[in-house]
């Protein structure tokens, strides 16, 4: 399904294999099932297995193997938990994957200054288990239940990013195991800092191409004295889409705003047994002190109301809350049960909050023209949509019209001044909108690689080509 | 006043010279004065003129200018209005200052979208100025009316930074020329992307060394519906610091937390004019709804009283908080007025706010001790603050002292987790504090330079040896 030859390299010696096994004794496995389970991310993108998977459990081991791998020029694969979306952790030209999954330690939490140090394989949920009682919250949800350590890399984002923004925002510093195996901190504690060229953000969104990120300094938050969730659905998908615009051009402080059209709300009340009416919905939060929720949701109300919409139904209780966020966060899945065998494909572009509504309602007008079933969910607070076309992988006519409408709307996200990505990343899936979009400076990101990785071993064939 | 040794290449030969006169006229200048002018910024480095001063007016235009000093091997030193601090815009290979201050073009804004674009030499003040009936405003404030290219070359941050983030978080996208006089786009106008390395933060911060920042493409925010600002004086200095940290630690979301020692209060007092008390003082201002500043408030003035506060001092009225800032805005002028004939050196440091005190009272117990005029002033909210050392610049025993008693602040800060500098940058005032503090990831600095400006034509001798 993908158009992207996978040129092999010579896989790795006997020697290399033997090495690492002395390395991480059972921690090496070539077993067939785990390098399949390490060669697919969450996607529609084909499998490409790496030949063999090292289970990593300190920065040390990662730099000893990524020394080993660079010494025998076999590529290094970097996995957390495997839920990106553009074949990011594709074994393209084999070698070695390199799961983090076992570097699950906190290894520091600062409650006077809001920040947190975890290895790269701790989950954001383990991280918010952990925070539980010390009145702290890490907020980036991109849904799934990810590594900090892969949000890091893809700089995800989410649900919550139009208040807290993204990991962008979040990550305070790093440590990354370079090409060649040696290992840097790419930033302190500090809030800010004007020392040298920003590392830290160099590596967020590098998809592993540059380095292995092994651990990760977060900034955390106070949970709010107060939040307040609420789900209102609008007669057209217009209201929905103008009062998110609206939302955000008044500069309510809203934690979450998210767009679910009428498909998606049928997948929603199917998967999760819910009752919700069949039509454009926004699933919105609330965060702050108890009177400043009161004042920013009334504010949201009265302009929900001007488009037309439904009254609010309020989930205050925090099962309540739970429950609807849980629906929102299945919606994928949700969407892929809508059609037994279907296989999901899910894309996003992002656009200046101007330009949402059209390039929202132009897109569904493309949906229906193609006859594919294809739900859109967006963080629209952001300017943020998805896509999730539900489609049988083998009919030839479904992928290309998919691919065709996929492609429309990266050029129409662009055409706004958008993005072909507000948080899936490039992977192998969006290459070529990558030079659509910057242009001349993909030459300087093909400069950046070639500096850090001369010889092509970190995750090759993922956002430039070399 | 430095150790760095000039190393001068070749001076720009008559046929560059020729070339860049047929291309701006008078624009190009080999006046002394002008020289002299533009090779020192409002610190007490060493001024060391470049060869000759262009002024450009567009980005094909630097870009030619670029284009010619790279194929004569000939320096290129990016200038905006010179207010930086650590001798960024000193020649020290000689060369060519490309000054930008005559593009000061805002080229668009978006009300809808809280965006614009301006070209470089577009300052803070006038775009401020440009958006007054916009009902919009742009809010990073480092005091000097610094130009946007510069404060995105350097990441600024100043007052605002506690609540709207620095030049880091409110840059979308900028428009560079490489070292060799290609022209790119870093990135569009959508609030988020994963589309590929993040280009945008590599050059905002890079000071000039990687290419010329010609336009910038900012976040603007709603003028808040309430403001209202404070004076508060502290009998103790620990007072002052912990009201702050108690402050971001119930995550207030004041706007601007500004703390001032009894010297520099007193400084202020005979600058401006005022009579507040010689006591160590915190400027605060809050925005948001009316009921958000008055619950905001009440709560800072809450915490203030536990820390043994006198009253607030309000000043609600606009022309009540401009002549505040003003004075905030001038405490370094206002500094090196207490002592006639002396020259001011500022520098600063960024630490993890619980360490913020203990960071703050060691220094001043060092200033006493070092029989040093150093007045402590500081973004405290961020955990940023600065000393400026008020000496005479021909007392080598004094500057001695300076050096010794800001390396032992530095190496504090970086003990504590911090930074050796939260915003003045490294230039070439700070850059064996770029390793003590980055350690091995100076050499990955050290590489991206290379990889993208080979013939290190770039504001040579700045952020890293090459």
């Amino acid at each position: 399904m993908s158009a992207v030859a996978a040129v092999r390299r010579s896989p790795p010696t006997e020697a290399l294999l033997d090495h690492l096994r002395q390395l991480l004794g059972d921690r090496l496995s070539i077993a067939m099932a785990v390098r399949e389970q390490h060669g697919r991310d969450e996607s529609y993108h084909v499998t490409a297995p790496p030949d063999a998977v090292a289970f990593a459990r300190s920065t040390e081991e990662v730099s000893q193997i990524v020394k080993a791998c660079a010494a025998a020029g076999v590529p290094v694969i970097p996995f957390g938990t495997g839920t990106s979306l553009e074949g990011h952790v594709a074994a393209l030209h084999g070698g070695i994957c390199l799961d983090v999954s076992q570097m699950k330690e906190v290894l520091r939490v600062s409650t006077a200054d809001l920040d947190c140090t975890v290895q790269a394989g701790v989950t954001r949920k383990q991280l918010n288990e952990h925070l539980r009682d010390t009145g702290l919250f890490f907020p980036i949800d991109p849904g799934a239940d990810a590594s900090l350590g892969g949000m890091a890399a893809t700089r995800a984002s989410g649900t919550n990013a139009v208040r807290y923004g993204t990991m962008r925002e979040n990550v305070l510093g790093l440590t990354v195991v370079l090409a060649d195996g040696r290992v840097i901190r790419t930033g302190g504690r500090a809030r800010k800092s004007a020392a040298g060229y920003d590392l830290t953000r160099l590596f967020v969104g590098s998809e592993g191409t540059l380095g292995v990120i092994t651990e990760v300094t977060l900034r955390l938050y106070g949970v709010p004295e107060a939040m307040a969730a609420a789900v209102c659905s609008f007669p057209t998908l217009a209201g929905a889409v103008d009062t998110t615009i609206l939302t955000i051009q008044s500069g309510i402080p809203i934690a979450r705003i998210e767009l679910l059209d009428e498909v998606q709300m049928d997948a929603i009340n199917r998967y999760s047994k819910l009752d919700y009416p069949l039509q454009p919905t926004l699933f919105c939060e609330f965060h702050g002190t108890e009177a400043g929720v009161a004042e920013q949701s009334e504010m949201v109300k009265a302009i929900a109301a001007e488009q037309g919409a439904a009254d609010f139904q309020w989930a205050t209780k925090p099962e309540d809350r739970s429950r609807l966020w849980a629906a929102r966060h299945t919606a994928y899945y949700a969407a892929i049960s809508l059609r037994p065998g279907a296989k999901g494909w899910a894309t996003d572009v992002c656009v200046p909050i101007s330009r949402l509504a059209e390039c929202i309602l132009e897109t569904k007008k493309d949906i229906i023209a193609s006859r594919l079933l294809a739900p859109i969910v967006g963080h629209v607070g952001d300017g943020n949509f998805h896509l999730a076309f539900i489609i049988d992988p083998n009919d030839a006519d479904e992928i290309a019209r998919a691919q065709a409408l996929n492609e429309r709307m990266v050029h129409r996200a662009l055409a706004m001044g958008g993005t072909c990505t507000g948080e899936h990343g490039i992977g192998y899936g969006k290459m070529e909108f990558l030079t659509a979009e910057h242009g001349e400076a993909v030459s300087v990101m093909r400069m950046l690689k070639r500096a850090l990785d001369p010889d092509n071993i970190m995750n090759p064939g993922k956002i430039v080509s070399v």
